[in-house]
């Protein structure tokens, strides 16, 4: 694994990419069974993880993630306690950017033997967003093994996370439905983008994706997964409900005016076979999803986001392996 | 141990709270013999120091305690590197906070072994402030035990190495006075609170408080101490004096005007039987404290501020040993 | 080694200055070669790494360093998580500064084995900045050993990672050009001071310093380094340009007008004997350094950030073994 950005980074030759990704759930559940099983692994290994913007979870599961491995982490805040970045090429910087991106990766990778990086779209460029202009420029500059921590489009160990939390309901092929839900701003589409792609790569679940009209996601992510507008009509006999907003694709990043009421409802639950709900966090409630839902038995919020560690130590131990010959 | 946020929680079973105290103290002074003696209590284990407010003593105290018994401290800044929080049970989540404490702190209990906060008090509202509704809210979804880093009306880990502090001066039951000092802006009643809770209980000390009018705390901190508003009276052979500013508990959070220079002087200074000035840092020179004592051979502030490890040290010692079947 | 703040810092006794400084480059190197040669010097040492202004390399790297000496390293952003300082001596606190330096740093001394600091010049007390107060005062206040990371007049961690960069170069006394780069806003002179100071001290490079009229360096430090204004004449031949911007000293902090471009071009370039180009980062591209040149052979400015990691550790290691009997 030279790199994780995508699903297919978890492909492993010689295997389909369902059963590659099969094959890393069992390491993440393998790590969760015995988290220091390998704290030799990352042994005089470091890893930068680098923050364009907020996190809780990410920061603190990579950190966590690296220590079990017996890596030496380094979190950075790169705008706040370092220099702001400037990313367009060929740029006479005589603006607030400070560094060039071309400049600073190149050392950051002399410095860490890994590097991690977040970066959120603006919502504004959908042609740079949707080429991960940020993303790529560091891969580009990078001479070490990046992980994403969450890019323009995507969100790739929240989405191994959330197949693994998945794996462990042990529902025979789960029906899984991605429901939009309402928010105050616009939002990235990352996590949706992300967990379409690895839901679909996945044949253990059967993916329906239901959100108002304008929120279409980008076909990439979407392939051939059933679209339903009708959220009542989508969550029927749902085994799993992935509760997300985000803002449109189609009109980039704009928040379409909505008829009826999203937010998931003790009705709408009512339609489902018991479903569990899930959320990436951080969840707005009241706004994305009630109190009544959150804090009642269908709510696997909690798990799922301490699945983000044995994901991130699934991913974090691969790259050890593939890149500096341990094992 | 299941918690640390009060005197109360030092109470060993069999013993009384003074006789704990003594216990403790004790155990605060083995690890500034021997930092280093107990560096496997806390292998493998983590522990997540949060701060919703600035920190320097606190921060690099708890964080080095930890290490000394092998843990692994992750500092966060909660407002700054991550979400900021609601905390109103059942808020309709349209403003600026992004994440409730109720979805926050239970996957920081699954992250962490141990979880220390900071939350100063707002000083507006009494009756929040003193019910501790953000520290309680962070117990209440907490399912590992809980360390206060500072609260809203307490700070006991300050007041735990303050009678530390007090202990290696080995005078014989000293006079020991609580004196209100003037400031620039309202502060909270915490320290004064906490000194008066934990000196109440130890007794080894005899604790006078002396503040003027308007400034009174609230009674159960208090207790029996005798409060004299004559500070040149209250000072009259003082074997330690601790200086500290608080804002009114009865107009709450307001600065009665003051009538006399209530900042700590030579001629003060001679009525006391040569006494020891103690401060929990950070002191605004000049306005709280003269250089001319602070420079001077009287002053213990560096020592008691050193005396942060150890006090913490011995608190995450307990947690480990009580809860995690170490010892 | 008691303080790294100046050249004459890493001077040992019985050696003259410029084979002091060649002995520590060797030092370095063995470090690049082999990093965790002695991780065992700072077991149960502890480093806190101070910042009033931001950085990257020299956080990363000092971190790293530690790291591989088997420390602990602890970072701090004084402003933003701890308390303003104050720093003016008597000073009546009644102002935005929170805590006095000269209580800040005692305490600090209790919990660390060696402080490191970054502060900047304010560019409008020259006197102020050029007695290195805050520096000093931080010195003053400090019971153990300090470290600078870049001071009001001096970065000497970059400086000595500098030399290393030229010593590996290998070439013959080479001759190495210090030239004046345009920039957008004043600069401090930290790096061309030390610059000059090191390469002065050392018998191993002649330097040339070029700069447009009214950027004359303090003399104390450009001693009697040839100073060219024609930047032309002045690279004929050069072995090593390395580039910076400074303000300037004389009209202190400001940006005097510059008649002629000043940003190495190709034509410039031409001139010299292929020379190597240096630049410590930030550099700010097609203002201060062409894309041309930095994305070109001649540009070892990654190299040289990369360094940072083993001069500090050299250092770090010299400080060890002086201060605490290692060895």
């Amino acid at each position: 694994m030279k790199k994780f950005t995508a699903v297919d980074d978890v492909s492993v030759p010689g295997l389909g990419l369902s059963q590659s990704i099969d094959l890393m759930i069992e390491k993440a559940l393998a790590y969760k069974q015995d988290p220091w099983r390998d704290m030799g692994l990352g042994a005089r290994r470091r890893i930068g993880i680098l923050f364009l913007n907020p996190s809780l979870r990410t920061r603190m599961s990579t950190q966590i993630a690296a220590e079990q491995l017996g890596m030496k982490p380094v979190v950075f805040n790169i705008g706040s306690e370092g220099w702001s970045w400037e990313l367009e090429e060929g740029a006479i910087m005589s603006g607030t950017s400070v560094e060039h991106i071309k400049d600073a990766v190149p050392v950051l990778s002399q410095y860490f033997d890994v590097l991690a990086i977040r970066t959120f779209p603006g919502l504004e460029d959908r042609l740079s967003d949707y080429t991960e202009t940020v993303l790529n420029s560091f891969i580009k500059y990078a001479t070490v093994p990046v992980l994403s921590l969450e890019s323009a489009t995507l969100h790739p160990l929240q989405s191994f996370a959330d197949l693994v939390t998945i794996k462990e309901l042990a529902i025979r092929r789960p029906k899984v439905v991605l429901s939009w839900a309402p928010h105050i701003k616009p939002l990235p589409q990352c996590v949706a983008n992300s967990f379409a792609q690895w839901a679909n790569a996945w044949d253990e679940v059967d993916l329906v994706i239901t959100h108002p009209e304008g929120y279409e996601l980008a076909p990439e992510f979407v392939q051939g997964a059933p679209v339903i507008y009708n959220q009542l009509e989508a969550l029927e006999n749902a085994d799993i409900v992935y509760v997300k907003n985000w803002s449109a694709y189609g009109d980039y990043g704009a928040m379409p005016e909505v008829a009826n009421d999203w937010m998931l409802d003790e009705a709408a639950m009512a339609l489902t076979n018991k479903a569990k709900v899930m959320h990436c966090l951080p969840v707005r409630r009241n706004v994305e999803l009630s109190d009544f839902i959150l804090d009642g038995a269908s709510s696997i919020v909690t798990r799922q986001a301490a699945n983000r560690v044995w994901a991130a130590q699934a991913v974090l131990a691969e790259i050890l392996k593939s890149n500096y010959g341990a094992d």
